[in-house]
């Protein structure tokens, strides 16, 4: 197992594709877990930023923060009006990938890219486990 | 693989982290995966019991009953008005986890429990089938 | 690992159970993953064919077109009104599906099937990637 750790400014997707193909090898299955449960993983279209800029405002619509008037019924407010949607994005978003590993290259389609979709403000340092496990007779 | 049983009293979440800790061992990925098409999995914060409140009224108001005004257009309805919803949310939270496996500890990050989402309104005897993998080296 | 292709006509939902039980064997788990970023994978009740749309109905109307008032805020608009859209419900519903493999066979429960979910409206040739990682000592 490798823990990959990643430094996040605010909320918006960090791409770390790159750090995932230089741990794949032989075949298998790359198992990708983030430890957190304020932030999400997120394979995504890795060409226009568009998509990801819209990705991003659709949740914050979809779960606006708790001291917006839609959300005024939320109790978990101690830890900041950011807090509780980023738990609720956090369930909605995967919190593990399963990819598989062909001759030490992820299955990754072209337009695939692999994401930290952090939901949190303030800035954060987060972990991502990666393990392997193969698939050899 | 091992069978684990869980019984639910209607919609909520449901911890059963300790459980998947007894079955860890050596180095690999621990799957997770719930036999049913109207309950969910979830990893989620285990401390402020707040959260888990807040999560479930969230999804509780994103799919109401199909007997509510907004959700009128829903055509399965023979099971009841929470069967539906349930199936929606089944579809928007996970079916399975893939969590890995250091030295036969689980690398759940130091706020993360594992929950069985129950999403029915009757008791239901729920099936979670757990399978180990190993990082062979 | 295998490579399913799964020709698509328009959304909505694909089964494809069968071709991976044909492809499971041993014991393990199968991971599936699909190559795409505007459509899905889904395990969902396979009986009631209004289940099927329903969470089709759903889905669309929590994400309408993004030619509808409701969207007409998205950006990445180029490739149609279906296109931004599609992104956002790949990025909520399954992109891997991790399933235990016991004696040769899939340990889905007795209502669920396997299944792709198309997001666009024009036909897709859609590659599913599935490979098996054995539990054996």
């Amino acid at each position: 197992m490798t823990v990959l750790t990643i430094e996040t400014q605010g909320p918006g997707l960090y791409e770390f594709t790159d750090r995932l193909h230089d741990l794949a090898r032989g075949d298998g299955v790359m198992t990708v877990f983030v430890r957190h449960t304020s932030c999400s993983l997120l394979i995504q279209e890795n060409a226009d930023p568009d998509v990801q800029r819209d990705l991003k405002a659709f949740f914050d619509r979809l779960v606006p923060p708790s001291d917006a008037p839609p959300m005024r019924w939320i109790t978990h407010t101690s830890e900041g009006p950011d807090d509780m949607p980023a738990h609720i994005k956090a369930a909605m978003l995967p919190v593990s990938l399963s990819i598989p590993v062909l001759s030490g290259r992820l299955a990754l389609g072209t337009w695939q890219g692999v994401y930290l979709f952090e939901h949190r403000t303030r800035p954060h340092r987060r972990e991502v486990a990666v393990a392997f496990t193969s698939t050899a007779a």
